[in-house]
């Protein structure tokens, strides 16, 4: 089976200079892939100069003549620039042109231009965002990291079915567990809508592990996290916050005089290790789950390391029939 | 002028065991100090069987019959536990014998019993859980950390002016600078109860920063950052356990082979370096802001060095008058 992924060439801080060499690396690797690299026509053109033969081979420029701003109103993205790279991307997607698209744009207008171009599928109110991250047993996936900062608790339970569904075909889990993010196990603790959605958790079906805190998230309590957008997108903001200032601290620990640099030289291999174990670019990709078509943002300061795995994150949605797995859950679940 | 600590000793994990030993090593380290230890009286008194003469003067033993179980309902441990050592320590503060009261306890119940018994000061509705957090710039105050899942936009307000008044009096910055947890810095994102409070801040003459992001925690970018309780409470425990699963990483690569090992040893005096800059125990005791008298929350798994440190919170919001300040900022702003 081919795959074909629509890259919005023009997206994320630097544009063609990360998206195009790490379309050129992901081509190589992976023989069955094509690519469709949308955007400015001699910018994309001039990226991909130095391409090899046969990875040019399986690279098709499509041509934008405008770009999504990363600080631009969705709503103006969606209505004003309909030959952005980001909106043919996605319209590439629902003519079937390509099976998948990435992004590394404004996370809000490819939300926007996503759910009107492509809709949600049936059963589903709003698309959510979801993502993987690293946990001390393996990995986790989380959901809604910012698509709705107002949820229902119905919105809540379809997020648990489609991140189950996920999950299952990605990772082949057969039952993933799901945790419902809360301030506290009981089921007494947290607001109207956690008790409310725990209440429609329990009747769903799915395997709903109960109530999880914060801290649960990085113990790998649970395969699925499930959560309103606002308190999801803290979350992970917080994270990452907080992984830098540790690492920061790390590194001037070992900065503080000749002797701890001594120690660094000799450590270096093991911080290296560490360093790469818990490096975000290995976790880039979010994927916007519950439209009818695979789309995945990449973090906009990403390098072509990290914008790799968002095409390997695009790649293994569709090489494993999420879309259609997640709608048979959805429809199992309504 | 001296400062009188009523400490429920059985509350926390190690009751006695912590307690006692941490509020011998406070007075002897605080000769302004007297503590109340609250608690079964054989339990205290055993513990305190090893206390100096000079530290024992300055400690005095008041017998509670009961404890409050951590994971008592809140409700019953205010209604049916009359003379719970939580209780009694609470009760030492609103009648004046004591200044302030520490408990590693639970933290529903503490909250509870502590509004009932002391009742909130003039204009604010509901009290707040606040903590210090280190930051790449120093330290940040952040509430509310769990007291209040559903809040208004007047009660964020009231938690930033509270914040403002409580920086301004221990760390001694005149106008603290104040964000709101949001999922963006723009005006136009968040969901409604953030706006909302965004447009207030910005009318309540306090020095509103404007909203910041779960990254900017650890940043430092203001100092003070509000919040509702349950995004507090999921932001705070999934630091914790991010920390904790970075901290299992860096020591797993470390232990890896013989070569790792060596490179550990030589690394040790700096990890170890690391380790007391990051340590949560440097970090223990939130405040439970908002009531007339002084009241600190010690992590339930406290040891003495943590609790040492709760105390040592609870003795700087008496020595800077931290009750009178927020009195009068919330007047200020009312």
């Amino acid at each position: 089976m081919s795959v074909t992924i629509a890259v919005d060439a023009m997206g994320g801080d630097h544009g063609p200079a990360v998206t195009v060499p790490a379309s050129l690396q992901f081509v190589a690797r992976h023989p069955d892939v094509r690519i469709i690299l949308v955007g400015i026509a001699g910018a994309v053109e001039h990226a991909l100069a130095a391409a090899t033969p046969s990875a040019r081979e399986r690279i098709e420029v499509r041509a934008a003549s405008e770009t999504v701003d990363m600080d631009e109103p969705p709503a103006d993205a969606l209505r004003r620039k309909k030959d952005s790279s980001m909106r043919v991307a996605i319209d590439l997607v629902k003519s079937g042109a390509a099976d998948a698209c990435v992004s590394a744009g404004n996370t809000g207008a490819l939300m926007a231009i996503a759910r009107f171009v492509l809709k949600t599928l049936p059963g589903i109110d709003r698309p959510a965002i979801a993502s993987q991250l690293p946990t001390r047993r393996g990995t986790t996936l989380m959901l809604d990291l910012g698509a709705n900062v107002n949820c229902t608790s119905e919105q809540l339970v379809q997020f648990a079915a489609m991140g189950s569904a996920l999950v299952a075909a990605v990772d082949g889990i057969e039952r993933p567990t799901v945790g419902l993010l809360n301030v506290g196990e009981e089921d007494i603790k947290g607001n109207d809508l956690v008790r409310e959605t725990s209440e429609r958790l329990k009747a769903s079906g799915l395997n709903f592990h109960g109530n999880v805190e914060g801290s649960d998230i990085y113990k790998g309590t649970t395969d699925v996290v499930v959560c309103d957008g606002f308190v999801g997108n803290v979350a992970l903001k917080t994270s990452e916050g907080l992984a830098q200032m540790l690492y920061e601290f790390l590194r001037a620990e070992f900065a503080r005089n000749a002797l701890t640099r001594v120690a660094a030289s000799v450590a270096w291999p093991v911080l290296r290790a560490f360093k790469r174990r818990i490096d975000p670019r290995r976790y880039n990709g979010a994927m916007l789950v519950g439209l009818k078509g695979v789309v995945v943002k990449s973090h906009g300061g990403a390098d072509a390391v990290a914008f790799v795995n968002a095409l390997a994150r695009a790649h293994a949605e569709v090489a494993h029939g999420v879309l259609d797995r997640i709608a048979q859950r959805i429809s199992a679940h309504a």
